[in-house]
């Protein structure tokens, strides 16, 4: 059994797309059970026109439902103890729930996460890991947001709680794993980049092969099973991705729509131009993972229909299932027990 | 008249072709002059197989051509005042012409042209702007890769060096000017962009209208004019997106080719097909040009074939016909009068 809390007040839509969601999920899973945690005046109707649903399921009212535009302070203040959002989170932290899934704001779900469940030990900063659609297959790409700017340590803990996430997820034994860089001259890259480079070769682990550096466009390519690089660029690098294929989709759609020969080869290569649109679609790989922290939290695109919901709560089943934090506390242990002991801060200054 | 200096053997495939992608130019722009620099046994014979071309060039014979895959440095201590990349330009520092064409290696280039032609007065650094095809037209997107990192000051310098370009290129009055960061949400960005976007709106130059901050899907979109990041960020938000494209091209080729319908339907929408990948050729918008020295640098893609070679020695030109660099000086005129004296260090430490 698999056990999942959900904070359904999240999202652009609430419970109206966050419970039906977990139906799908239940029908296809029938081992997960569901904590959902919301308002009884607004989520209870829905649940009560789902028994299927309220079958594996436990409701608890919140009070208080964190706004999408809440920044994280005012989230804190306003929604910590009594939320959904931290209701979720906090039964993740009493052994309750196994994962926690939302689809509210980002910045607030991240600051209640670390401040609920903390960092593991040995992990200074938690990450958030995207799952990147590539031409080989999937990827994962972390940090895409959690902080901004990571010294040479936290690059090397991002790629081992990458490594681990590959692992649990695309059952991987050795994932391989780059660093986000802009090219090999020697005038390019960050000290931060190279220093962490130089720290993961020698570290030589069992549970990762490191590749090296990786640039932009390796990523779509598949060069490597996890690319790593720090919040802002990473964040920068998804955002510029899915404009990119926003623009190609409307490029495409205005081209098929010009001329009455191109309508016509659309209506015979519907099919095709379905399963392109299927390979592009966003909610197969909905979900962001927090990384790093003691207990796993997904957090779903706000926007999300039912399907792109039901995909970041399956992801969340799956990496416990799967084992990710064993995995990841393992990958820790092994790493923190071959470095050689260092000075205090000589390491992050080197 | 508009005279350009030419390192014909720069590019993966040198002089066999950049000198007829200026023969294609000479004949779109009777007004172009050459001036060729190159290996008289490599350049000579090709140029001489182009009498229309050799009409309107001057070519001089250089001994050492610089590689494309020499270190800055290498190529500095082995092609300094003798290289090809060199003398084309050291043609724009002595006025003999009025920008300077490579296809050579960015590292090198960019080395050289700092070296040669010095930052213009006011600007520290110089920025590699690309031109980026987006949904509503083309944008500015600058530094894609000359330095890593850059504090306020240099962000805002590369604000006014953009608007400038913008400002040349496409006939906009007062391009909108966006500074790249990670959402508008307090615990993001980072301290120098947030510094940047204070000093542009009290700044208020009537040269552009800063827009505010933009994130990575916005440049696809055409938001604004210009966007300005670091370059580390630019360059990966650059290559990303490439990748992204050369992604969908091949998850659109799988598509038309694997059923009998597809490749019928391809048939009938050819010609849209071949709409959409000219929309998506990077040969229409080939060249990164160095902004901030005193003289115009285009860095055309290695690969580029003839109409790529020839699309970045006509963005060259249509530069300078739109006097780049006068528009450049007089922003920056504007600004620093405007600008309140502050004591030394102030700015860049706020």
């Amino acid at each position: 059994m698999i056990r999942i809390s959900i904070d359904a007040m999240g999202g652009d839509h609430g419970p109206e797309v966050t419970l039906p969601s977990l139906l799908r999920v239940a029908e296809r899973r029938p081992d997960a059970r569901f904590l959902i945690f919301g308002r009884e005046d607004e989520a209870r109707p829905v649940l009560d026109r789902l028994p299927a649903l309220a079958d594996v399921s436990d409701f608890t009212h919140c009070e208080v439902a964190v706004r999408m535009d809440d920044k994280p302070s005012q989230a804190l203040r306003n929604g910590r103890w009594k939320s959904s959002m931290w209701k979720a989170i906090e039964a993740v932290k009493d052994g309750e729930a196994d994962v926690c899934i939302s689809a509210g704001n980002t910045g607030a779900l991240m600051a209640m996460s670390k401040f609920c469940l903390r960092t593991m030990a040995d992990i200074e900063r938690p990450a958030i890991a995207a799952i990147w659609p590539t031409i080989r297959g999937e990827s994962i790409v972390l940090d895409v947001g959690a902080t901004i700017g990571a010294d040479a340590q936290q690059l090397v803990d991002f790629a081992i709680l990458g490594a681990a996430m590959a692992n649990a997820l695309f059952d991987i034994e050795r994932p391989t794993v780059g660093l986000l860089n802009v090219g090999v001259e020697e005038i390019k890259g960050q000290e931060e980049v190279k220093e962490a480079g130089r720290m993961l070769r020698e570290a030589a682990l069992e549970t990762m092969q490191y590749h090296g550096f990786v640039e932009g466009d390796d990523i779509g390519k598949g060069t490597v099973d996890v690319v790593v690089t720090e919040g802002f660029s990473g964040n920068i690098a998804l955002k510029t991705a899915e404009g990119t294929a926003r623009q190609i989709a409307e490029y495409l759609r205005a081209a098929m729509s010009r001329t009455l020969m191109a309508r016509i080869g659309y209506i015979f290569a519907r099919d095709a131009f379905q399963r392109l649109r299927e390979k592009m679609d966003v909610r197969r790989t909905n979900g962001g993972v927090f990384l790093g922290l003691k207990g796993i939290v997904v957090k779903s695109h706000g926007a999300a229909d039912e399907e792109g919901f039901a995909a970041a709560v399956e992801l969340g089943y799956e990496m416990v299932k799967s084992g990710l934090l064993d995995k990841t506390r393992a990958t820790l242990d092994l790493y923190h027990a071959r470095r050689p002991v260092a000075p205090a801060g000589a390491v992050s200054n080197a």
